[in-house]
């Protein structure tokens, strides 16, 4: 049997360390293409270019992990994927793995979250696909311990086969090596961000903003991401593109929008 | 009783006639204030300006049909709402509209656009939000159709009250004036975009690709938006964030993630 084709992208950038690790856990599952963002892409939700040229080019990054076909592009993660599956693979991958992210995508961030705007993208388009994120900011994050559950989970995908409209979202606590305490499937968390907009004075004189902010979890939920995380688990939550708020149909339909 | 407080904002920018046709309709109903993107941020999905800074001023676009008070801001329809609630708006607005858009944001659409974007993010900070969007790409499109509708759909979201959690994605038909058969609520329907990149050389001899593409229809539901549109009703869609594929849980599940 062939080995199966993995299109491996992200939204930090092809230089980031949290990619370059999903790239060596990925080439001992199968043929690995990568096709990833020049620049970090962070908070781009599901942005594409309409307005403006993409480039793209064949790059070699790290000559003895790298995957042997590399692509960088000017644009954002989910036309890193529209890209690659309309001009730069061979054929369909049988699964697109984004990440990993440096960073939380649980909860709330999923809509905006780069990372899981390729995973979307390529569902959009009948591909599986997986976002996995380490909920560790930093550059040097330490990815080793989640090695084995992102192949696990991998693995587990190609071989069941997902339905389409659904992609996962997994996220991995922050640990140290054999701190992962196991694999949750959940629910996402509701949850949101309490803005705090950092004023400013440019030198001009021309007021500015920085936005910050808290995360505020407003679920106490024992099946959600968030929950799991905090106990150590990996949080993989099967996530939709059907926006559908199916149970308000019926409501709606008693308002009176018609006379 | 005191007037509704509306924000009004979109994503084609705080000029785009869209958006005056939609300040003019909601001070027939409400107190409005407009902070609204200072270009077009069309195709921006939930992006949010984490990375650079965000200048915002008050200003004067229509003296006669403007809004008493409003604000353009240099970053995305999301950052719009953020600071709308966060730092200009007196007090919590009893309703966030987008739009109108130039353009459909039915279907798929949805996961693209900045309109909604606007409204989620307004959705998620437990404001309720309506997303508007005319299918009609063109600059000089014909809003006045379509304003009977929209007055009477946000209306009736006053009166009856959003869950938490739901927003609405209302799109409408291009018509001529009478040409609106009424309102449908509907799912939103399956589809995608088969893109065709089209590739170019620059002065400079590097290529380049411009992304287009054709919306494929994969779903003859009658209660979907397209349908509706396709039969001169305008859509309304109850669309949510939580992303969670609750139907799918159980599957993932069965699958091998813990030895």
């Amino acid at each position: 049997m062939s080995k199966p084709l993995i299109l491996v992208t992200n939204d930090d950038g092809i230089t980031a360390p949290g990619l370059r690790h999903l790239i060596r856990y990925m080439k001992e599952i199968g043929d690995v293409v990568v096709v990833a963002p020049d620049s970090p892409q962070s908070g781009m939700g599901h942005a594409i270019t309409l307005d403006n040229t993409l480039y793209s080019k064949k790059v070699v990054i790290d000559q003895k992990d790298g995957a042997p076909e590399e692509y960088s592009c000017s644009g954002t993660p989910a036309d890193c994927v529209k890209l690659a599956l309309q001009e730069l693979l061979p054929k369909k991958p049988d699964i697109c793995v984004s990440g990993i992210n440096h960073g939380s995508n649980a909860s709330i961030n999923v809509i905006y979250s780069g990372t899981m705007s390729a995973a979307i993208e390529a569902g959009i388009e009948g591909v599986p696909a997986i976002g996995f994120s380490l909920c560790d900011y930093s550059w040097e994050a330490n990815f080793s311990p989640a090695e084995t559950a992102i192949k696990q989970i991998t693995r587990e995908a190609l071989r069941n086969g997902m339905p389409r409209g659904v992609v996962l979202n997994v996220n991995i606590p922050k640990t140290e090596a054999g701190g992962i305490r196991g694999v949750k499937v959940c629910r996402q968390a509701r949850a949101n961000w309490k803005e705090k907009f950092d004023k400013r004075t440019n030198p001009m004189g021309k007021d500015y903003y920085w936005l910050t902010g808290e995360f505020e979890l407003l679920d106490k939920g024992e099946d959600t991401d968030e929950w799991a995380l905090s106990q150590g688990y990996v949080a993989v939550v099967p996530t939709q593109f059907d926006l559908t708020a199916h149970h308000f149909i019926q409501d709606v339909n008693n308002w009176i929008l018609n006379e």
